[in-house]
């Protein structure tokens, strides 16, 4: 059984020192608090996440996978607000008598810290703070990120007339762990990625800055989060169902009816859903498409509050099973 | 069952909206991230902890103390740096089974919120992120807090001659222990207060900066935790096991020996062990006074590394079961 400090000290901090120095870290872990110089001109962006095993992700998956992916989810909430991120803290609760013995234990928690420091320095994020604690596996993580005074993207900025667009595609979280279930193990199948390795959007937050009206990242589906910026942001919505762009493979893996109900209310897609003026669509489109990245037009925004559909689908049909439905009833909020 | 927006809006955002907006929050829970002002010229001091039942604190033990003390640990943390506390995010995770009815859960909620909060508003600390998961009951707590550049206690500058030092009484987290295992529930009683809704000492380690050379808090022991600051500043200790500041009553419950071993290797006590000049020891003893606080020197560093006792007593007897001991041997580190 390796003692908490030992723990911490093997898996967390080498490879952390040395691009600590360089991120405003003062004083790394081993004291009681670490020291962060925040810059000068800046907010800082703060938010926690936490990862439970069999609720967010499955017992089984690679720890590789879980350390990315619950770092990933706390830095979506930072590329929602259009920050760069700077800094987590990162709270592991685990059971060391889970594990055959001490070597399973150590091939694990070296999987799981690859996995967590891979994209913690993909987006130059120190770890500047950990805890090890016994217990059922779960993470919790903190995020720190800045943006400079009033350059922050909100909830609560869209208006009526602007556009509803989405970064890449949707569906993929539900579409992976569809194929999760179906026993798919592989993964560099390209929806298995999207489920269990998703990409914070954090190059298309910080793109965006200047442009959105108001973003917030999709982790529980379109309709749910929309309904988030519909309320915060006090508009109608108006989306085309036919217009939502679908992750690859999608539609064969579930039928077009099943990939639609996967893009609305599937979750766990990490997109970013923003509202823009008309006139800054283009605008934005480029600068993704400089990062690789889509940004497509689902809908736009209307003074009537609630949600419609536009198009050929309706859209009651793909929202059973959707828990927010209940408060939507046809236009009204 | 309540969902998870709805839960925290209901039990953790009220009180704090009003406190939010005076202390350098621009944007409150309810966003993806929260934007914070950080002060000019101060560092950030950071630092997360995890409280899992069972581990941590007991399934039994009163909602109220479960919140309060989540956040005292984590604040514990903060008063070793000499921080001033700001902020927090809380990750509570707990299973809305475990509770016999809707009624139920919000007895439980309601009192661990307002435990939660009562300490946070003592400490004009800011609840700033919220999540709330479904699983094993534990609670994750990031702290933030500001320091003067320069200005933070830390671990790596006790010297040799330097005195060592502990404020208020030690013990009382192992004894309060021992009385909740014995089946005392009266949480008036001063041991299973100490035990249960430990006071972080953020006054107290605000008053010692400029005047100790080096702190922690006490969470190990003083056996413990003095040696994380003896590896930290590379000096040896000595300590006189008479001059150790037992909590009340400990001796009475305990035993002298007894009580000498929950002092010295019980933990949970998250008082500041602090290393000073012996021409500051006068001056931090008034400051602390003025607090209501005691200040006692129980030892001094020296440059033989490793630890020994001065007095009659004989530290080996205490230090069974206390898991360090191995790498001690007498007055070798």
């Amino acid at each position: 059984m390796l003692a908490e400090f030992d723990l911490i000290r093997r898996y967390f901090m080498s490879s952390q020192e040395a691009s600590a120095a360089s991120n405003g870290v003062t004083l790394g872990c081993g004291d009681d608090a670490t020291l962060l110089a925040p810059s000068a001109g800046q907010q800082l962006a703060v938010s926690v996440d936490t990862s439970v095993v069999d609720v967010h992700f499955p017992r089984e998956a690679p720890a590789f996978a879980v350390g990315h992916r619950a770092l990933a989810v706390a830095l979506s909430d930072l590329a929602a607000m259009g920050a760069t991120s700077r800094w987590c803290l990162m709270a592991l609760t685990f059971d060391q008598r889970q594990f055959a013995d001490d070597e399973a234990t150590h091939v694990w928690l070296e999987a799981y810290a690859r996995g967590f420091h891979a994209l913690s320095q993909q987006h130059a994020t120190a770890l500047v703070g950990g805890d090890v604690t016994s217990g059922a596996l779960s993470i919790g993580v903190t995020v720190m990120g800045e943006v400079p005074v009033g350059e922050a993207l909100t909830r609560c900025g869209a208006q009526a007339g602007d556009l509803i667009a989405v970064t890449g595609a949707l569906g993929g979280g539900a579409g992976g762990l569809a194929l999760w279930q179906q026993g798919e193990r592989d993964l560099t199948h390209p929806l298995l990625r999207r489920y269990l390795l998703p990409e914070p959007r954090l190059a298309a937050g910080l793109a965006l800055r200047g442009l959105a009206t108001a973003a917030l990242d999709i982790s529980d589906g379109v309709l749910a989060d929309l309904a988030h910026l519909r309320e915060a942001s006090q508009v109608g919505a108006d989306i085309t169902l036919d217009a939502l762009p679908l992750a690859e493979g999608l539609e064969s893996l579930l039928g077009t009816e099943g990939a639609l109900k996967a893009a609305l209310s599937g979750g766990d897609d990490y997109e970013l859903l923003v509202t823009l003026n008309a006139a800054d669509i283009a605008k934005a489109q480029q600068r993704l498409a400089s990062l690789g990245l889509t940004l497509t037009v689902i809908g736009h925004c209307c003074e009537t509050l609630g949600i419609s559909a536009s198009g050929q689908r309706d859209l009651s049909r793909y929202v059973s099973g959707y828990a927010g439905w209940q408060h939507f009833s046809g236009e009204t909020p």
